[in-house]
């Protein structure tokens, strides 16, 4: 039997440009993953990864016109986006280097001997080693951050763990290349080909997480695809981790104040954040609760505006595209829904921005409204326009698990007055990201960042975007009265690696 | 229906003592899990919180000879080794106390806006909130420290969760008495009685698991129990995390030079681990691989004279007992298999301790002999004869994952000689804790431990035991833009609280 062909599609114009790999057979899968396994001890040294990750992020920028252009080809986000994106993978390698460097994402722990404790302590060293191989399942969106040398890969990589991604068949092309230069990387530091595996194909993705040697997985995508591989996860003779970020509606509350102070602004800020990258992003805003009323009114004015300008744009698929037609049209079509910009087709492969209203009171209650409460990709969002606070509260109740949570507020209650501290508080329950007058697109690479949420934003409690994600790839193991000759260098109590710890209870910095 | 009656029950005789509770109605389930939810808030305050943890802890001790008397009553240990868990367990409270007043575990992150990032980062401040309402299901041989009032009830408590414990049928009676000591020093806080909740009953166990309101589960026992349990919490429509401890084989390398110059001393050693508590720890080593000769031979023999000097002792519950003569008389009778002091039934109501024999080489296929790689609750153990270290690998790679692994070396390979750091490095795969010349029985309380392993030894790769235990009740989020009026006082820039944190990059304390 022939090998299944991957190929290339332009989605301007729904065509297929060239075949650019095959899909990977169950051998082939297996292939990858013992290399990866194989790779391990290659990457145990720290000053090797954090050097290997800064070449990767160096030999990316090289390569960074022929692959904004390879990518522009697979999904018609534009130059200037995917430049961005490119450049913002870029800092993130680097910043996980620096993560590697100073190593407390190690969490060293150190307990002398201490017979006054009940049961006596005896000697403890802990710290925490990488998992093994980690499959990464890349998405569509962001076909740099979020796909063959994105956070998932990175944070893995920092954590000393080898890598096979499942590439995204939005962008074959482009995976095959990153892949390449990540590949040229390890190579400059004698790292096996190992250390990075790729593989195309559905089926490669449900073998790559059955498989014995996959020790956790990263998954970025829809609700269906990764509860599919949670599930399958979770059902191993040996379960694993994963960190899947599913769906989120991202709900946004203005205030009646708000809205009266600055509506205007409001529309317009968050019809750029809702169309921004053709409404592909996970942290859209797609439910808004604005008042009912004047100051509402203003809002949704302005709101109008801004969506009737916007261009009709390319999404990343042709069935994406034809899912949102689909979605909003069923949405629309809901009793007391009106459209005041109509989502839907644009031209033959293009989408028009748009939005819906509805009373904030149809949502209150489990029923055929229920859809706008689920995740709509693409350039749409829901206004729930709302008579008091039990209404929002009301629809803040009814809400699945969000990325983020954003509160727009006036100057009075940004300082404190009235229902502001009491609305943040509300929103944390829901969200991992609560934002006070911002707009939820644009995730920062920080140390503090946390992208992830209560189910279905993530299936765990942890984070894909940020310093702390690389905690997902680790566990802990301690060692009970061992000699110093015997001890890894990190648990030396000269500590020769100048580690942050916690050293006989005491933080040490 | 009448309510199904829970009786306290006598291991020593196998009699009926009383009934002292009824196994809950899911309505009682229910009403546990909502009276839990709606207690959320009370626990906020970790001043609060902290001295609640030692007034608990205070409240157990002044309790003490009841407790004892009433654990002993259902579990035939021992007031010595009761009173001496006790002890444990409060200062296991006690040392959360600590852990909650120091703060770290709130992992506090904030950035400052940063324009030269790529992308610009706003303002953000990260810490950790409690995951909501935890489960508890209480262990069989830990009465105290693993049970209503154990590790995992302490450490929810610490992260602000309140609990509802699972009791185990086999000390119902004492669960009750704790957890109304646990209550009573609720109250004295001005906690309502829902921060602890109890419920008796297999169904409970599975209604629990499935409860919307449950945010997160704790769970100590056996594979096939804790398994049916991951799964469930998995396949639910919000998956929530299990951090289950299910069972541990506890492998032990004794090398040839470490059974030449201290055989005897070894073969005591283990005698005394493999039989305390009768062979009911979670630690117990399950596994020794001994060289085939005569410093084996040695070793040997120092184990059979301290195991046949080795009383009878009383397991339990009933079902074990029976579990444990089958168990061993099953082992026992495969090919190749001694067993040297045979262990099975003692008295009517007894088991006596002994250990069985195998050539290394029968464990290194796959085969009938794999029963001898699985954990056998009570007092017996395997020794491996092993010719060589190819032998050694062999079984090793065998292994399923553990809650530790043992070295046992000559002073020589202590200091570094021979294979001492290679045994150290090849046992780290396998356990959560690593031990050189010490036993895995006594599970120190430390910010060091760790109480965990790969599958089946716990399903996540988080701790029951030690000071990083409360993590696994915690979920990040993170703060944007948000004005200092509006934050909570943990994520303000002057740091009123004093908490360790990192702050712009810097780690401070």
């Amino acid at each position: 039997m022939a090998a299944a062909p991957v190929w290339s599609v332009d989605p301007r114009t729904g065509k297929q440009r060239e075949q650019v790999a095959v899909e990977a057979t169950a051998r082939e899968v297996d292939a990858a993953v013992r290399a990866a396994h194989d790779a391990r001890g290659a990457l145990t040294d720290r000053t090797v990864r954090a050097a290997f990750l800064r070449t990767a992020a160096g030999e990316l920028e090289a390569a960074r016109d022929q692959l904004v252009e390879a990518a522009d080809a697979e999904t018609a986000l534009g130059p200037a986006r995917l430049t961005g994106e490119l450049a913002r993978t870029c800092y993130q390698l680097r910043a996980f280097a620096g993560i590697v460097d100073e190593g407390a994402f190690l969490d060293v722990v150190i307990d002398h001997p201490d017979d006054t404790a009940t049961p006596p302590v005896p000697d403890l060293r802990r710290y925490k080693i990488p998992l093994g191989v980690v499959a990464v399942y890349s998405a569509s969106n962001f076909p740099f951050a979020f796909s063959v040398a994105g956070g998932d890969t990175a944070s893995a990589l920092a954590a000393g763990c080898p890598v096979v991604v499942k590439a995204h068949p939005d962008h074959p092309g482009l995976s095959e290349l990153v892949a390449k230069v990540l590949r040229r990387a390890a190579a400059r530091h004698g790292l096996p080909e190992g250390v990075l595996g790729l593989v195309h194909g559905f089926e490669a993705g449900i073998g790559l997480i059955g498989h014995p040697l996959v020790s956790a997985a990263g998954f970025t995508g829809s609700v269906r695809g990764g509860r599919a591989l949670f599930d399958a996860a979770a059902a191993r003779p040996v379960p694993i981790p994963f960190h899947g970020e599913l769906g989120s509606l991202n709900p946004v509350v203005v205030t009646e104040a708000a809205a009266a102070e600055r509506g205007e602004a409001i529309g317009a800020g968050l019809a750029g954040s809702m169309t921004l990258g053709v409404g592909q992003f996970c942290v859209k805003p797609g439910l808004v609760l604005a008042p009912a009323g004047p100051a509402g009114d203003g809002l949704l004015k302005s709101l109008t505006e801004a969506v009737s300008d916007t261009d009709a744009g390319v999404l990343l698929d042709r069935r994406m595209r034809d899912n949102f037609v689909a979605g909003v049209a069923e949405r629309a079509g809901l009793p007391g829904v009106e459209s005041p910009v109509t989502p839907g087709a644009g031209g033959e492969h293009t989408v028009g921005a748009g939005f819906l209203t509805v009373p904030a009171s149809r949502l209150a209650q489990e029923g055929a409204h229920d859809l706008l409460l689920e995740e709509c990709f693409g350039p749409v969002t829901v206004v729930a326009r709302y008579e008091d606070d039990s209404e929002v509260r009301g629809v803040l109740s009814r809400l699945p698990g969000n990325l983020t949570a954003t509160v727009q507020l006036s100057a009075g209650e940004a300082a404190g007055e009235g229902r502001g501290a009491e609305l943040v508080r509300e929103l944390t329950p829901l969200a991992g990201r609560v934002l006070v007058n911002g707009w939820p697109t644009g995730v920062a690479v920080a140390p503090a960042q946390h992208h992830g949420g209560p189910y279905p934003a993530t299936t765990s409690t942890s984070t894909s975007v940020g310093g702390t994600a690389v905690e997902r790839w680790l566990r802990p193991v301690v060692y009970q009265t061992t000699p110093e000759a015997l001890l890894p260098a990190e648990l030396r109590d000269d500590n020769p690696l100048g580690l942050p710890r916690r050293f006989n209870g005491t933080l040490e910095r």
